[in-house]
């Protein structure tokens, strides 16, 4: 049995034993935010020593076994060492039926794809980004993956929807009693927003550190009280790979054209004046939207309230230069972000509760005037899909994209009109990740489409002459005369993934290619 | 039926509907720490509003009626409008039978007690200090009063023994999302560390600011993600009267002697090197014993790792002249601490719960090598009573006691050796609050008593001839011939209030006078 949800998918009411709740809408479902467990102690008192000699003597501590489920965080990006070590370390003890949740996993972790063929790993609960997206794809994993958003992870957790057994702390720097921080280190990383939920949720919590320190370590991220064993190893990661030195921003006249409409459009209805909050990331187009923000504020003598995201250098740039109060950061892209987190206090790490979180008492996303995302489809109905490309391979996560573009008031997605010949406004995306009823503008080199929902927006861009607005779907049909109409690749029935929007209801399914 | 618990005490098997566990010992009880609620969620969309036109709106959105309990937080000490603000609109509301749960009551609580008459509160649980213990004591309330630890508060609200309806946080800043903090506004305080635990599982909460700021108050000791309703008020304390402009050290030869005492025996044995770590407060004996540690460090060259507490003047010197790494704070005493706090990272606010909750994975207190504490009695056992005076008035709270005796490695109670003509050593005391066996020194004018449980110290302290070491029964001697021996008040047999040991076990009760 099936049902169709808010966004026309069929969506099967039980899959492998648990319940599937369809999607009924942005904002349809009430939040309940009931904790249903939280961990034993096994270290409590003044005598419990929490170092260990080894990664095998602290995953022994937590009584590691079959059919368990462990998490990672991704602050060590494609420069991670600990993911592979622990998944190594837990084939080489004999264990297997892992079901690893992460909230991402990157090419640098290819390798578990032996892993996955030798049953250590039964089922992956997080983003997939390359190399395992694409291996899942066809149809190589035994279970069906799930996959959340960085704020429907942390309501996963926190309703009991997902019990984790161990979570695994990659910390830059630690002291013996577990405190954690990744401002310091050889291996620093900023913030270790993504950990939060899970060392409050883990039955148990081990922190690999590369940097141990004498307690206590202060300012952390992490405390102590929630912390089972610290192992201390030679490295957590490779820092030319954590962090990038300096970002560099896109040189396509394409994408600049993107970014410069997309100010643009906002200046011309008015958005662009004291107070304004938005988020930003780090991809080619997202580094250059940052920067001509920074350029328009400055020219219209404007101060940003806060400035959310991923932080690099350019919006480091903006809070010395006082074009904003403050940076809230849940992740740090550069070294520019870590040393200025480091040394300014105006500059915030935020856990993904309180940055993403629906099911909290209200989080900042909510507090968003615009949020700049990414697509790699896009839809007449304004659904957007980050998460699989047209061939129908699942390569990407779903990062914040369902959760700021529900809680911003303008979601602006900026994305080329085209990438290797194919179009990127269809009819219908391959799969939905974020539903056209929180998406509001989109931009492409082709000019600016705005969500008839929006009457406001559309009422106020009447009068705009530098910029081409048009309809979502006269914005199809010129890119398509460029590219030619698109052909889908057979898919088979198998789901091989769900989409889980940010209530933990589901948005969509993968399937088999 | 009844029981008798670990230190000798008879403690009912039941009392009004609630089942009570003796105590057993500090370490007996293995911590569950299950948490077995959190809050529904009335905000979380980016539409809703939390701001309230006045305190009434605030409690109606929180379904105010008869029999909730409400939750309060004491940084604003005997400066606090806010407690007696809101009991007075709940009684203007006409709601009865409140359970009032602080963290403290201070003097300027007292008009409670017309509340408590008329039926509004039917029951305290917390830290009854001065007048309202008195009325207690009397036997003037219908319902049993509970007393906690700092570190047993945290516990029973994480475990569910208590469920708080409505939590108000009285916050010196705070923005129109919830965000919170004590560093800045006319009403400044410091941390806001007592109020964490309550703002993560009340039902609701509600923020009481006389300093409203625009989103996002950053840096915040309570996130918007836990706010349900924040009301905007003139004025939320007496400035004057939350912290002191300077402190004093105690002029009294008798107590700068038993400061002396203290540091000199640590020192004796030792203790007095680099990477100590110590507690210390703001009593006269406290002051003067941090004031002289610091004279010590200074002369041996030697650099404590951190120092906790209710921090002052004195701690804050300490750090700014290098003697300490950090301060770690969850009480700010005066405006030196306050500065501090804001302007210096290596000073650092501390949650309650990562401060001493023994149902936690390890928490501060367990890191302490030395804790100077205070008493009302001490006993031949070395149990500790801070509770309740000889003639059984009940006039204090426990404050952190239990969690610092059971944490740190040398529990030292610096006490004089009588008050107003009363011996304050006894063959037992007339409330256990701390069991002896988590005591190990107890230091008066008549010079310094060993637990013997401690062979290690018994034995360091063998060749000190500069202070007078003695057998405590001895000590209680000496005071006897002074003060003579001590009748005790007849008491009746009606328990008024329950003394909860950290762990939720009972460790003593407290009768009518």
């Amino acid at each position: 049995m099936f049902s169709i949800n808010k966004v026309n998918r069929e969506i099967p009411d039980k899959i492998e034993n648990r319940e599937l709740k369809p999607f009924k809408g942005a904002f349809s479902l009430s939040p309940a935010g009931k904790t249903k467990h939280s961990p034993r102690l096994s270290v409590s008192k003044p005598s419990d020593d929490k170092l260990c000699r080894n990664l095998e003597e602290a995953l022994n501590r937590a009584n590691l076994k079959d059919g368990m489920t462990i998490s990672f965080h991704h602050h060590l990006r494609e420069g991670d060492k600990v993911v592979n070590m622990v998944m190594d370390e837990i084939a080489r003890m004999g264990v297997k039926n892992i079901t690893v949740f992460p909230t991402a996993l990157f090419a640098v972790h290819e390798k578990l794809i032996e892993h996955i063929k030798s049953g250590v790993i039964a089922r992956i609960e997080g983003s997939l980004n390359g190399p395992i997206g694409k291996f899942v794809s066809h149809g190589n994993m035994k279970n069906v993956c799930v996959l959340r958003s960085h704020g429907g992870r942390v309501r996963a957790v926190e309703s009991g929807d997902i019990k984790i057994d161990i979570a695994i702390v990659a910390s830059p720097s630690a002291d013996e009693y577990g405190n954690c921080s990744g401002l310091v280190g050889k291996s620093a990383c900023g913030p270790l927003a993504y950990a939060d939920i899970d060392t409050r949720y883990a039955e148990n919590v081990i922190v690999i550190t590369d940097n141990l320190v004498k307690y206590p370590l202060v300012p952390h991220s992490i405390p102590s009280t929630r912390v089972d064993s610290v192992v201390s190893v030679e490295s957590i990661g490779d820092p030319s790979l954590i962090v990038t030195g300096t970002m560099r921003i896109t040189k396509s006249p394409t994408r600049l054209l993107i970014a410069k409409y997309s100010v643009d459009f906002l200046d011309r209805i008015g958005y662009i004046k004291n107070d304004i909050t938005f988020q930003t990331g780090a991809g080619g187009i997202s580094l250059a939207v940052t920067k001509f923000m920074g350029d328009r504020m400055r020219e219209k003598k404007v101060k940003a309230k806060f400035i959310n995201g991923g932080i690099t250098k350019f919006a480091v740039d903006m809070l010395k230069e006082n074009l904003t109060d403050s940076l809230i950061d849940v992740q740090s892209f550069d070294l520019d972000a870590i040393k200025s987190m480091s040394e300014d206090s105006r500059h915030f790490e935020c856990s993904v509760d309180e940055y993403a979180n629906y099911f909290s008492k209200g989080c900042l996303v909510n507090k968003l005037d615009v949020g700049f995302l990414g697509a790699t489809e896009v839809d007449v109905d304004f659904n957007v899909n980050v998460n699989t490309h047209t061939d129908g391979l699942l390569l990407h996560g779903i990062g914040g994209h369902q959760d700021v573009a529900a809680g911003c008031d303008i979601t602006m997605i900026t994305i080329p009109a085209y990438r290797n010949r194919l179009p990127i406004i269809l009819d219908s995306v391959t799969t939905v990740t974020t539903p056209g009823e929180t998406v509001d503008v989109v931009v492409t080199e082709m000019g600016v489409a705005i969500n008839p929902l929006r009457k406001d927006l559309v009422e106020k861009a009447k009068n705009i002459k530098s910029i081409p607005v048009m309809d979502i779907r006269e914005m199809k049909e010129k890119i398509e005369k460029i590219t030619g109409a698109i052909e889908r690749p057979q898919k088979k029935e198998r789901v091989v993934a769900l989409i889980e929007y940010r209530d933990g209801t589901i948005i969509d399914t993968v399937r088999e290619v």
